[in-house]
């Protein structure tokens, strides 16, 4: 699809997508959301895409839903998807439990980083909670903002942020719409990295580029995915599944670069 | 009922339960967790009560079961509720995991914010771990006792112990019944955050308050509804009731209020 | 079994297991594996052992799989488990999900201490993630390699890493293997505590000894097995559990003497 509201980037394995309306510090529309999804499901099928960031063109990374937008909700009554039906998109549909909205990103094999640049608010926070890592901006400001707009914890946020900082940071949080700052998010482990605004995406870059050439893909997908499925089961099956992965990778040809880059004490190329 | 272990004062949307036996640090009673319960349910019942606060009278929050308490056990060979039978609460039901004794506090709609003002051991460890958020005085010193006292971990701790601070960190405060300060639970996430004991109450109500003013009470019901419940399923099912909670609230009038608000730049009224 | 690999050692009441290959920084075989769960096993079944150690010789804690192990996989194209079928160890069985590898860890009813004194990567991190609490020497390197090798996360790790840390700290180190020092693996609350290397044994074993003799072994059995339990389980279910073994738990003698010394204000005699 023609893309309007973010752009897409390939360089040394590593995919950069950027939302795109700096002018309203890069308010999500429908149209953004078809277009963010779209992408993703091309940088999943591109075996030359290892890793994707995803950042904010501008000074912010999004602030929440368009006010254009919520004022269409309030006029309908209901959700605006901003697109017609023939844009919806299909789910990866490997478990049914990732087939729901912002949860996809869970379904992807390839891990997804935030840039978080600047201001990230509602579904914006969402977004990047839904990423697999997050780095951000010293002093980027971060809220949910639902509840003072009459909403219920947006996509799951409250199934996932509880499992991303803990129970009761989450509470604050969720319940509050309170505005943290990046430097408090690293402390309760929702941000793993705070980094000055201008180095933010050149270590976002160094780091996504180790992941896409010294780990293998085949081990970055597997990780992927056992770590959200495991969220739904005992450890029993965790332990079971990972020996049958182990097994299985053992036999493939990047096991025996692995073990030969570790005795000759380099790094593995994949 | 007559309330003689605990005091309940509502002002400006914000109840605060205060139990008072100050003589004993509040050690907990048969009769104490009656009062305690039958006041929330009559605050969940009081649409004037936004939010509730939970502390101690005198130096401290909850100096755990009382010692005659532990007595009396200790000579029945069985637990002494220390009421009769009539006074058995009626569970609400709404899920039945939450009908289990403490957990009845994640089954209300209110939001509960536990000051702790001093110690809180054993029991009143559990009590303030119950809370949806915990703000503690400086230097307040934080424990669970069962196991110097030959018990299992209380009512549930062994399960939101390890959702609120991880299950390495959770294992220590149970297995060793160490205690402690304010400040080391703050830097686990027991504790959301730490204030000088002379403006705990202060701060923690006007934290209560914009919750009461700014947060719409539907959004706080919500929240706190889905992040238990969102603790027993899978994302998926998350998202999904999330998504069917916003379409169902989008067509509330507080909804467009808050649109208002947003627009305008101003606070919501709720 | 004769303990060629590892060292086992009781004293007062604290047992002390020392992987001890410290050509190799103990480096991971499968003699090593079988020899480490027949020495728990034995500890489990001794009634003078209230709690493990688990610690390596010289410099290092566990550098993962022994490089030669890993050249017999390759050779292999599977996993070479580096003993016989005839010491193929019985799972204690008490619950299925804990009948998987080390998984057994958990189904242990004693409390095991993992003091890293140095490198641990690889199955050695693994081993350490298993244990109920970790105590580190200052500066220890902390590795999860998998991915280096082309391997899935191993043994369960991406079930339990997010609930020791949380699921955005946890992928950070699933996804890219590097290297985290004992201090930033304390502020994620991945060790429990930080420790000058000299001192580490010495802490960590009087930490041991208060379990060993201040808290009872019914209660630190109770504790362990409910804290892995309630991970798969919902909140009223923990309490009812909970409150089942805490009516039993009272009618024990080990209750009275609890309270006898907490009236007494002196430390329990278990």
């Amino acid at each position: 699809m023609e893309l309007k509201t973010v752009r897409w980037e390939v360089v040394d394995r590593v995919g950069t997508l950027t939302l795109d309306r700096p002018h309203r510090l890069n308010a999500w529309t429908g149209r953004m959301h078809t277009e963010v999804r779209s992408v993703l499901e091309q940088a999943e099928a591109d075996p030359d895409v290892r890793v994707v960031i995803i950042t904010g063109a501008g000074r912010g990374f999004c602030a929440g839903a368009d006010a254009a937008a919520l004022d269409g909700h309030v006029a309908q009554g209901a959700y605006d998807p901003g697109v017609g039906p023939e844009l919806a998109m299909p789910g990866y549909g490997v478990r049914p439990e990732f087939d729901h909205n912002f949860a996809f990103l869970f379904g992807l094999t390839t891990p997804v980083i935030a840039a978080v640049n600047g201001p990230a608010a509602g579904v914006g926070f969402v977004l990047a909670c839904y990423c697999d890592l997050r780095f951000a901006a010293a002093g980027a400001k971060l809220t949910t903002s639902h509840g003072r707009l009459h909403l219920p914890a947006e996509y799951g946020l409250s199934w996932l942020l509880p499992r991303l900082i803990g129970s009761g940071r989450a509470m604050d949080l969720l319940l509050s719409s309170r505005v943290v700052l990046a430097e408090e998010a690293e402390a309760m482990g929702l941000v793993n990295r705070v980094v000055p605004g201008e180095a933010l995406l050149d270590e976002v870059r160094d780091y996504a580029r180790v992941l896409a050439h010294e780990i293998s893909p085949g081990s970055l997908a597997a990780t992927k995915r056992q770590v959200y499925v495991d969220w739904h089961r005992d450890v029993g099956s965790a332990v079971a599944e990972a020996e049958e992965r182990m097994e299985r990778m053992m036999t493939e040809a990047p096991f025996a670069e692995g073990v030969a880059a570790l005795n000759d004490k380099r790094p593995p190329a994949f």
